[in-house]
């Protein structure tokens, strides 16, 4: 059984879900962790990102990742039977999602103008490239595409040197993001309204949205922010520092915090030091500040710093990697690693799901992703029995 | 008048918003974009973030990007008027936000306990660093200790050199929008069940959450994935490349696109390489083709590339900054960059609302951020008429 894990908020919520390989599974995968029916609608060939590794026993961790919990049907929406079956599918859901490029629905015949008509209470959430109006409407995407279009790569990195992909994929989970806050947002409206609605996500939009400091500073300065390595732009010390043994960050973020880092430093002459007596004059003299703390800090591990900055109720941390992350101590307490069953993978690590809310099991484990077209026959019977029962 | 901006999805909703600086502000700012009453209450000093730069006319451009569209009321939630203030909005209200260090609502006789037997049917929604159970529960966070305590800079920046910091505050970002789908989810939750819920988001829930790939990488592998700069990690050509005066992504994700752009750089030599037949070989030996790509790349300008890339459909981008992406010609027809006009700061642009919803207009213009405790006298107008109403 692939079907709904768990009772939650959106139970009873049917989403019929065209997307490919991430930003729209990701945001699929939301709503099913939040108690929806997600049908995946996968060309025969199946989701892109079964292909994608790494793979366990020859299934995608990547596909399993943001496929887990939903139910899959394989249809070719250009053959006559299969789009029976879609048009059957659409009239028993609640929304319909796809991340095709502008276009691809209309020439199938599915395009919003035709939906609307036919099944008025149908959202209908189309996360694409660039959005479906603008003259850019129609060109391809990717992920690497909006982080360097969007500007968010010009702030990432150090300055002088060659630009730095953000490590996770931003672009597309960031338009996910949205999409999914897009999609309640509508079956809220719908429950006052009555009305289906169209919903339309554009990655590089997102980008913005995400920016939206960045472009607060350029529209009050005219000034491009440039990137700035492991620091913040307007706090200091708030920053990455080199240890003993490998890096940190120290986020002293107002003028008691700076005290007592001084203190730990046993450097209580910073304190009195003119040049470091407030967030903007430590943020003028970052530079000299800075040769002052690495010197210090330098000298001991990581280990040794923490130890002496979380009793003072310093923020700091240790740059941990996914595998340190996902043995800290607050993960396990907080379900954020989940586990799947795969028939084929075995057991699997997922993340979790952050959006806890009262009064819904977050239970440890998942179901896990479907292989191609594997709810056809349960599905097609559901079908039959609603078409005899109408 | 600094009430609602536009009728919206979510009009008629009211949120009281105790949330600081900036996770917390930012998922309300989205509410507030959508067409819900955003009620701010601030202590008397106001929120902290209207003392971060930039600064314009001596108004902080930070506290506006991220604040627009709301209302403000100044409350001592210690003192006994200013409590009595303070349930009177709650008893009118749908949603309630804070973002402070878990236990502090609780010390004030406003934990969820106490609210939800007075108000079964408020929605209380949590932002922390670390959440409101586990045994970090209580330390405090910032954004740039979730960065590094919750993977992201380990993947981000080039290999073996100092880490990254992601150049937006993706730790207060992130945690802001699951923040929003908890909250909206929860509207509609209660739209069925009359209920409210709480809500328990963590910063470094939500950070697990973002690297969902890089995590299911780790639990399929056992092997912690690093940075790779400029890079995707499994498709190749997919990065960045220097060219004659700058840098730009070429995103070749399939074999069509890889042999079309070979094509472009007239090397169609490469496509019968037999190191570069498929996208896992590529990937495999990504360092030798790179470094044929980089050499004819570096030979034109960003601006001759695109003009040969764009008509091909091979997704590609120079590095765009903030300034740049504002002009980008997709932004404006897609109304990704508002205006508010400011009686102090004037007009300044901010970052529009990416979720684009038929039926509800998204226009041009905003209103500003309010002054601390700008709307008391009308708030408590509206109070008083509603007590003698009841």
């Amino acid at each position: 059984m692939t079907t709904q894990q768990t009772q939650g908020p959106l139970s009873g919520v049917t989403v019929i879900d065209l997307t490919r390989v991430l930003a729209g599974p990701y945001s699929t995968m939301i709503l099913a962790e939040l108690g929806a029916r997600v049908i995946k609608v996968e060309t025969p060939g199946g989701d892109d990102a079964r292909e994608y590794g790494p793979f366990v026993n020859g299934k995608s961790a990547y596909f399993i990742s943001v496929n887990r919990g939903k139910e899959s049907i394989a249809l070719d929406l250009k053959d006559d039977g299969d789009r029976a079956v879609f048009d059957a599918l659409l009239a028993g859901a609640d929304v319909v999602a796809e991340n095709f490029r502008p276009g691809t629905m209309e020439k199938l015949g599915y395009g919003w103008d035709e939906l609307k008509d036919r099944y008025p209470a149908l959202i209908y959430a189309a996360c694409s490239g660039f959005g479906h109006t603008g003259p850019h409407s129609k060109r391809p995407a990717y992920d690497m595409v909006v982080q360097a279009m969007g500007g968010i790569m010009s702030i990432t990195g150090q300055p002088g040197q060659e630009p730095i992909r953000v490590g996770m994929s931003i672009g597309d989970i960031g338009a996910g993001l949205f999409t999914t806050i897009g999609i309640v947002t509508a079956l809220y409206d719908r429950a006052r309204t009555g009305r289906g609605r169209k919903l339309d996500v554009s990655m590089l939009d997102c980008q913005i949205a995400l920016c939206e400091n960045a472009v607060a500073r350029y529209g009050a300065t005219g000034k491009a922010p440039g990137p700035l390595g492991g620091r913040h732009p307007s706090i200091t010390p708030f920053q990455t520092f080199r240890t003993l043994d490998g890096w940190m960050v120290v986020a002293a973020g107002n003028d008691v915090m700076f005290r007592r880092f001084c203190d730990i430093l046993d450097r209580a002459d910073l304190k009195d030091d003119p040049r470091y007596a407030s967030n903007n004059l430590r943020n003028e003299n970052q530079a000299s500040l800075e040769a002052e703390i690495e010197t210090i800090l330098a000298a001991r591990s990581t280990a040794d710093w923490l130890g002496l900055l979380d009793p003072a109720g310093i923020p700091a941390s240790g740059i941990n990697n996914i595998g340190t992350v996902m043995a800290h101590p607050q993960v396990e307490p907080r379900n954020m690693v989940v586990e799947v069953d795969d028939p084929t993978a075995g057991r699997l690590k997922v993340a979790g799901n952050p959006i806890k809310l009262s009064g819904y099991e977050d239970p440890p484990a998942r179901a896990t992703a479907p292989d191609v077209d594997q709810d056809r026959e349960r599905i097609l019977g559901e079908l039959a029995a609603r078409a005899v029962s109408a």
